[in-house]
């Protein structure tokens, strides 16, 4: 079976599932830390070798606050069972604004914990022109993009996966994006099934990498 | 009905096309012209403001002469037959590489053809780290990306439309494409139907646009 080196997360729905099970919007969040951990148990078991989660964005920050405090403690608390985990940590977004919370910045650089042996990496904050700002500062004479982004430590994806049934990227790493194979789920993220993650690797195992060639 | 403003076109499958077909690869491209014109007129009818069709890659140009060859002369019918529409042209890509064909260069720049009315838009020789290496040259106090690309004219996509099956960007715009709602059909885009392209808009009419708010 061909297996994905790095996989990408959207864990979207969290409000709609909220809604739909009588709880207001915010409250989803915290439904969705179990999961995320479910999951990087899964993708160690089958042999990924790297795993980025799309925590949130400058953009979601523009939420209700009752929202964004909610969706933030959640982050934390992911961040915090997986520094819990063997894994290679990095916590990657906008940490100059006061909207990164400061129990994070000890992730900014990233850290492993026990025996490593993935690397997970955890978007907070993130913000798609944030990571590209960074190309303004290089050399115009290298043509090489990958190495100039503020998320230059973040490998290209080859699977992304999407719970939530909208298919489109929301500005999830542009640059790491441009050759993945996409794979939305209907389901939302707290409702999260192992099976899910399965169905996921069957489709991408049946596609073919060709990288435009 | 919600109608997108500006629709990406991925014309995948001309290859697979062909060998469905009992022809030989690369005459799955001239194949692929006609409906490029169709799919035109059919986004004039409903109003849309802005087209962009991915045509060839800086990637795509490592394969076989002969495919190369084909898909070439098939991008430069193609924009041939547009400037005999109603519309303002650019061809926008690598014009710098002797992979850019000649014939196109008068298409560098934005032309108005007839009472224009709906901007188009023909990636030929397109790359995206060609299209984002000029951020290169802007300056880092200002965080705005969009306008320091060298596809800065061509303005975000709502609703790109993937023939082919593959469900991956390939590479299209990854500026534009951050929050683009993603459609894929199985069929062979020189299979193309009207019916395709109405399936797509009803589709997109039942997603939300949030941005991320």
């Amino acid at each position: 079976m061909r297996i994905p080196k790095h996989i990408g997360i959207i864990p979207d729905g969290n409000r709609r599932w909220a809604e739909a099970n009588k709880m207001t919007k915010e409250k989803g969040y915290e439904c969705g830390i179990d999961p995320g951990l479910i999951l990087f148990k899964l993708c160690k078991e089958v042999g990924i070798k790297e795993l980025t989660y799309y925590g949130f964005t400058t953009d979601n920050t523009k939420r209700p606050a009752v929202e964004r405090k909610a969706f933030t403690n959640s982050c934390i608390s992911a961040v915090n069972l997986l520094s819990k985990e063997a894994a290679e940590l990095l916590v990657i977004g906008d940490y100059e604004s006061p909207m990164f919370p400061k129990e994070l910045y000890t992730y900014t650089t990233r850290q492993t914990f026990g025996k490593g042996g993935i690397k997970v990496n955890f978007l907070v904050n993130y913000g798609w022109e944030w990571d590209l700002n960074s190309l303004k500062l290089a050399d115009p004479a290298q043509k090489n993009i990958t190495s100039h982004i503020k998320s230059f430590d973040v490998s290209r994806v080859d699977l992304i996966i999407r719970w939530g049934g909208r298919r489109r990227l929301s500005g999830f790493l542009p640059v790491q994006s441009v050759y993945s194979d996409f794979y939305v789920l209907d389901d939302y993220w707290p409702d999260f099934k192992p099976e899910h993650f399965y169905r996921a690797l069957d489709w991408y195992n049946d596609q073919d990498v060709t990288l435009g060639g």
